[in-house]
């Protein structure tokens, strides 16, 4: 019911058609998810709309919130400002063969890259599975990015597939959420995806309320206070903007994980990145008119993380761990207090 | 009453004595408030505990969660981690007046400043009262700095006083405000002052509530949805820390605002900054051991944005302008709804 | 001698038809020169082609290569990657009363800033002269802003004149001095203005020779090793570039003063900022295309520090401080080694 | 013969017993080198004195002078200021693969690690060798990590080996060089080691003098005049030191970089990293002793290149790519000019 709704949390600017990443025009998604006893992990392709983005990048921003993480390709990223391949998304431990994967996977485009031609700067996100999934067992291959990247469309699961299978996020099942929203005074759309894997559930606020005293006796596990998190926040937007403007939105995101109760925990590598579908050269349009993109960030990035807590389905994994689901525990509630819907 | 209580929100941590940057021992605050027809501002001024700044400084850091300001001193802070000067604060076209009046005032510690010693980096942060004050007329003057920093003292008014008489947030009369968080495992607190002065009303979340259509009406002046703010957060802290630490902790002031449905406007200049009044040399502490001061920072300026909108008096200033404020919009709705106390 | 061939060092690339930040066109240079006993400092001002910054900014960006600096404007200069005034240069206690003189010449222009339009970020850079100047005189006023501004010329003194009277650099006299370089490729200019008050004579290189030892027994006075030095370094483009690009292009100053000698010593505020006088919006060209720039821009810092060093003359003042000039020590050599010319 | 004297530039600074990395105790370094046909490449390992890293890390701080690069760690790093892994160089394709062989390296001593232990940030610096060494043959396994940490030794060979052995540098054969500084005042040593493979030979500069017209002519093969180098500097030191001094230490890299005639051209990637052996915690000393460890870190980068340069050995590979040693065009020129020595 939660995940028909998408209900918690009052909204300001409106969703797109889908609610979804997918949106903005040809942006699609893609999961590669494993699923076996203790290895609960996997990789998730998030392919903007260009046919070749090593001859043709799409200018892009980073905002690293907290830097407890594994990025790779954020330097390059920085300094160029612009996404030369497909963004990735897997465990820690998986980061490299998933980099190798989309160095391969690259070559089928520009063959003499690293030869004639400069080379390739993947970009691979990660967080940490390591409660509910085996990072040491090195499960990810290097082809489960073309497995990943072939699967890519513009409808696509959410929940505990892809990279989020072994995610947690505040003490509940964490893993991909999305969400979009239309910015009528630009007639552009900016689309979130998110892999979280962030927050302690005494931290977590819905709707302003903290209501972990009343979640924690309805997990069927007891939740480790752990915060070895993080959260990946993806954003695709359709109007040109620059990559310095690009930094500025991703880095809103921020904002939007506050109003969830986080604060960046330590342990937590948060991460945001923005790029414009919209053709290059990079521009700068007039600062004050993506005041409403920086507005639409922080929610986007909120309900996103939203739709990952109501649509994760429940995960048992390495050494007997799970996490129970948000919706879930929104029916033991609702049931408990005689709710009827 | 709200004045009395500080009731809205909930808090997970626990206040100080006085719930203010006091509790952290041997700090300071002073104001110079100027209210005469079109001119509505003023200077305050953060005093740490050391005698002597210049010959013995204070670890800090700061973060620029936006940077559409004109601060003076963060390259240098920056670069060598350390406070040298109390900290002022001031609008955004008296930082020149202020930053000489600074110099000059440390000159009386320092005599050698400039000549033999090196010289001096001069805190000021500003925010932009323009909407009640006329900044045009230059009212504040150098020596002002002087008598702002004898005024300091553990007990301060909060409000429409200092640097915050002109000032408003989120369409209400906004100004200075303060809390604290004492932290039991590391027998330590974090204090904060805040200059707030930034957010559209129809962005607030009281409580995660968005009640912008409620407060509207309850408004003496119709609100322009201006951009053109900005919010200062100071901290002290008395754990012993490294300047990169407390850029970290500073930093989470960021998911404050994020409560609050702050998403860090384009124009709205957001920085923070704090200092540990232990001892130097810095030293790191083990980061995992900063968990909770994370937490704090963020409630701490979630709840000081908070005291500001709540000990605001109304202020009518420049061109006519007012702004009415928080309590007495929540006194009018609690009227019509006959709620009584 | 010297002075007019300017011929220290080889270069690769070609200077334009004066060798000055006016080959950009339009780009003007004034100064207000203070010589008296104890004084001996003063005020430069930059200023780009615009007729009205405020209204029509440039693309600006800007590279702190060592931040033991008090710099005024670079904050909102990163985020916004903008240029919204002139460039003001003086000294370090004297940024407070330029700040506020370059606001209020700049509500000429903008007679609304801080009240319904946005405030003004006035960008003021500064050196420490304090062995030639006593700083504590504050004999810099808020009203040389206008008088610099007005004494902008294409055609401009050098050396002790303006901001760079008091200037010290590697224990000689320095100042101000200027270059350009024309670049084929893309039919551009890159003008360098610098301030140079940087560097240990036992650290200088001249052609890669370290001549320190030849150097010290021709000054008048003992050279104190002071590293309380800094180096502010200017750049005008006619390339349209975006502020990502000009950043990158402004950070190549540092490998110029690297061929010096200098290794961005700990008490040397280096900033270098640069600007494009092309005209808005910012765009990206292909980074591949400002190779050439990148080079310009090292090389063209080498040379305005040498001509610094060159067209410097003799200065006298505070507490019996002088310091000698390169071309006077370059005559006294060659006089020594009977070499003629 | 210019091996063995090392003789080129002339310094400033004391080198340590061996004028390598290693005269910082028990830092040892360790190479894999694969030649065979076009896949001329390897892997490098700098190993510091620590049992264990991930139990016991350093503090460390990393300059990126020009982020057109695909280093791995540096995010973590800058986050919490430590080294908790040796640092491996290689070729920019086989980042993914000495990633992952170092987490499984890093996993016989933190069995735990990923699991209820924190991840493992491990550090992979990388240049692109592709002119002389064919990286799409992916030649690099994950077991050479493995190899290049047992070899690693404080006596090692410099030139064409490890992660130098495809690497290109002024148009000619760079590689792996190394230097050290002893600075007298603080009783320490700084370690430095390059992997050099930047710089076009128009740009080069030898004792500052542009000598590319006479080299030139002396190269077997014609020098394309690609961009598309990089190079990455490691720095060692004993003296107890804080991230962020590590940071400003590491960055003066690109002073001496600048010394070689290098203008951090646009495709090269340059990143310096500097680690402090002394124990944890991280605690600041006064960043005025640190000012002849900055000038250490410009020249000891400068001659660390110089020492890549000349140790070099002549490498034939991909597509039959060459280049010429420094050290056999030097004799040229000294056998065409009579010099006898």
């Amino acid at each position: 019911r939660w995940q028909c709704t998408r209900q918690i949390g009052c909204t300001q600017l409106v969703a797109g058609p889908t609610n979804s990443i997918s949106d903005v025009a040809g942006v699609r998604v893609g999961h590669v998810t494993l699923a076996e006893g203790d290895v609960q992990t996997g990789v998730t392709a998030i392919v903007p709309n260009a046919d070749n983005l090593f001859a043709s990048p799409l200018c892009a921003g980073a905002a690293v919130l907290n830097g407890f993480a594994k990025p790779m390709g954020l330097t390059q990223l920085d300094e160029l400002g612009i996404l030369q391949t497909p963004i990735m998304l897997t465990n820690t431990f998986s980061v490299g063969r998933v980099y190798t994967g989309l160095v391969r996977y690259m070559l089928e485009q520009a063959p003499e890259a690293g030869r004639e031609q400069a080379t390739i700067n993947p970009l691979v996100l990660e967080c940490n599975d390591g409660y509910l999934n085996d990072q040491q067992a090195f499960a990810v291959s290097e082809t489960m990015v073309h497995d990943a990247l072939a699967a890519a469309n513009t409808s696509f699961e959410r929940g505990s597939v892809g990279a989020g299978r072994g995610m947690s996020c505040f003490g509940l099942k964490g893993g991909i959420g999305t969400s979009s929203r239309y910015i009528h005074q630009l007639d552009a759309t900016l689309g979130v995806l998110v892999l979280a894997n962030f927050g302690r559930l005494s931290a977590l606020r819905l709707d302003g309320m903290a209501l972990s005293e009343w979640i924690e006796p309805c997990l069927t596990q007891p939740t480790a206070q752990r915060d070895a998190g993080s959260i990946i926040i993806v954003m695709a937007i359709d109007a040109p903007l620059s990559a310095r403007q690009l930094k500025r939105i991703a880095k809103r995101a921020g904002a939007g994980l506050g109003r969830l109760g986080s604060y960046w925990g330590h342990g937590s590598g948060d991460i945001a990145l923005a790029f414009s579908t919209a053709s290059q050269p990079c521009h700068d349009v007039d600062d004050s008119h993506i005041e409403e993109l920086l507005c639409a960030s922080a929610e986007g990035c909120e309900f996103a993380v939203l739709d990952a807590l109501l649509q994760a389905t429940p995960v048992q994994g390495f050494r007997g761990h799970s996490r129970s689901t948000l919706s879930d525990v929104l029916d033991k509630l609702a049931a408990q207090h005689g709710l009827s819907h």
